[in-house]
């Protein structure tokens, strides 16, 4: 064994105003160093039942129960779809983004009848299109939409949408991915019957856990199935088992992930949910600020913007990944490229949970300020951090 | 929200002798504070390439390709298994555990023909069972064993299923959650088209992981399939997109937990494969000499006895639970009750990775002597220490 080929990890800290991840909270680090104990012991349990319980209220549900998948944000949506959907079952899905692609693609190959209900990019979709689409089927299983598209920054209303299922006697299900913990989700009073997230998003954590909510409805559903779901990992009646009550053995979940997601949660509920939420409008307002000042455009929609994700288009002539590379040698920031038809025409600039931060975007954009000019765009000097710290004194 | 409800995490520290997750190393720890950094970036791409050639030392191959999936063990046999096989296929699958039957059960769920080859708990299949079974079938797609059987204490020999399967043209799959990095495992030269594992065990990272290799042969079956797996996340032919070469997205993959792996597998290499192996058995053997030396048995066939996982029967009249709750109360320790046909009847003694050493299972031989009376079964103090301090001084 060579041993030098292996050399001690030696990584750059990075300012993370990428899709994701995002960057993680001290505290949340100090939790990952408590030492592992087994999943079947009872002092392990405060760690579960505090999970959930932050969890609801984060969720803000009474009704659903509440529990992370042990794998990242992707499977939590497999899962859920997994769960609920039985071959032949029929599930109407929102398209609007590369998300919303992935989790067609996700219940088809579950050999779910997929029905996607085709929209803009960077634009809501229209419930008035769902709703066409509804009524053209006797009977659907499932509605399913992407609360937070990250590949194209948009916010898509829900409740018009969970609505629309309840009336054709579907479940209602949401791809939360990048929405927890930065913008509002209201579970219950939006009639959801299964959401899930990513930790390493809005909630500040390293990834690895997909935290979700299941309607006492989705519980009836999973547990009414005339087959079990294809997949045993993603089972998530039988993962209900484990965090409610029995503590049955099903897998082992991964215990210093747990331990960063409950440090995660505590800081996000001492935060408190709405400052959290304006703490993320307010800097994402004056990122938009700053950009444009710069002259360049925000792509996505103004009525239905992410606070979490900023799409801006790369100006004409100005190379993409020589721009992403400069910023993260010179100045230690990341960002992320556009998606599917978005890709070399977007950049993503995420502002999430610790990231959502003043001093980031405020670097970000006179680092901006510098490339750009040299890269052939021809940005006045000073204007994007001026608009973005006059939009940030703005109470 | 009530803030105290959530106090910060406050857990004891344990002697992990259960059968995982185990004693994580420090400089596991120390690793995972190492910045989270995004998955697309160069300077990550290091972490990456060096599990997957550390890897490749640990499974000793030098054709197969070596990765870790974003899960845990149990993740990563379905992950093959799903990767692997179409519905219809025929599976044949070696059923000596409780770990055997999960994989016949999560081959089924994928709409397998699963034909299980039945042999005794805590005896090693035997391979002419498997011969027999094989020449029933025209075609079978994949034979699948469990290398070390956690639940059973029993390590299989691998290498006459391995041929066999190839006299079948089928595909060779195994469960090495246990025994990866504690005792050999021979990729190229067993012929495993798949193997997975698990961070937890003699890894000794936290769990959230699963260590995995694939054959040229599996790759190019997963390439030919006539339809995509029932499983997005899971799907290994995208997955090694991301591992080899292209890097193209797939998921965000557990930042921190890679970091760890990353640390746990150095550890592994600078000790050495060989020397990790032998202290594993000479552990082993020690352990078992303390504990038939206190009147207790072993009850795993002793020509296979797993050095990670002992099963020791519990001695008439001696209650499971207080005995297990006492050992983790007054003495920080944990080891791990019995599963499916053997719950209640037997315990696991598991010493694995960091845990592995002279020192834990002293104080645990030491502990028993202490209860084990007091719970009505009398051991003559003083001998379970006595034969295992002298097993661990011979050469």
């Amino acid at each position: 064994m060579a041993r030098h080929e292996y050399p001690e990890l030696n990584l750059p800290a990075r300012v993370l105003l990428s899709t994701g991840p995002t960057n993680v909270h001290p505290r949340v680090y100090k939790a990952m160093q408590t030492p592992v104990i087994g999943y079947a012991e009872a002092a392990f349990f405060p760690v579960i039942d505090g999970i959930s319980s932050m969890l609801a209220e984060v969720f803000q549900t009474r009704e659903s129960r509440t529990m992370a998948l042990s794998a990242t944000g992707s499977a939590g949506v497999e899962a859920g779809l997994a769960s609920l959907l039985e071959p032949g079952d029929t599930a109407v899905i929102g398209s609007y983004g590369f998300f919303c692609e992935r989790m067609a693609e996700t219940a088809r190959r579950l050999g779910a009848n997929v029905v996607t209900v085709k929209g803009e990019w960077a634009r809501p979709l229209d419930p008035q299109a769902l709703a066409d689409e509804l009524k053209k089927h006797k009977s659907v299983k499932l509605v399913a939409m992407v609360h937070a598209e990250t590949s194209t920054g948009i916010s898509q209303p829900l409740e018009d949408a969970s609505r629309m299922a309840k009336e054709h006697d579907a479940l209602f299900l949401v791809d939360a991915v990048t929405s927890l913990g930065g913008s509002e989700i209201a579970v219950d009073r939006w009639g959801i019957d299964y959401i899930s997230s990513g930790s390493q998003k809005c909630l500040s954590c390293p990834p690895g856990l997909a935290p979700l909510a299941l309607s006492p409805k989705a519980l009836n559903a999973m547990n009414g199935r005339s087959s079990p779901p294809a997949t045993f990992y993603m089972d998530l009646s039988l993962i209900a088992n484990y965090w409610g009550g029995d503590r049955a053995y099903h897998h082992t979940p991964p215990t210093s992930s747990l331990y960063a997601l409950y440090e995660g949660l505590r800081i996000v509920l001492e935060e408190g949910l709405e400052p959290r939420f304006a703490r993320h409008r307010r800097n994402a307002a004056a990122l938009r600020a700053g950009l444009e000042a710069l002259g360049l455009t925000v792509i996505s929609h103004k009525d239905h913007r992410l606070p979490q994700i900023t799409p801006v288009a790369i100006p004409d002539g100005v190379d993409d990944a020589r721009v992403r590379a400069r910023l993260a040698a010179d100045y230690g920031i990341e960002i992320s490229r556009g998606l599917g038809q978005f890709a070399g025409k977007i950049w993503r600039i995420g502002l999430m949970g610790e990231a959502s931060a003043a001093g980031n975007l405020l670097l970000f954009l006179s680092a901006l300020e510098e490339i750009l000019p040299q890269e052939g765009f021809e940005a006045p000097a000073g204007a994007g951090v001026a608009a973005a710290s006059k939009a940030l004194a703005t109470p």
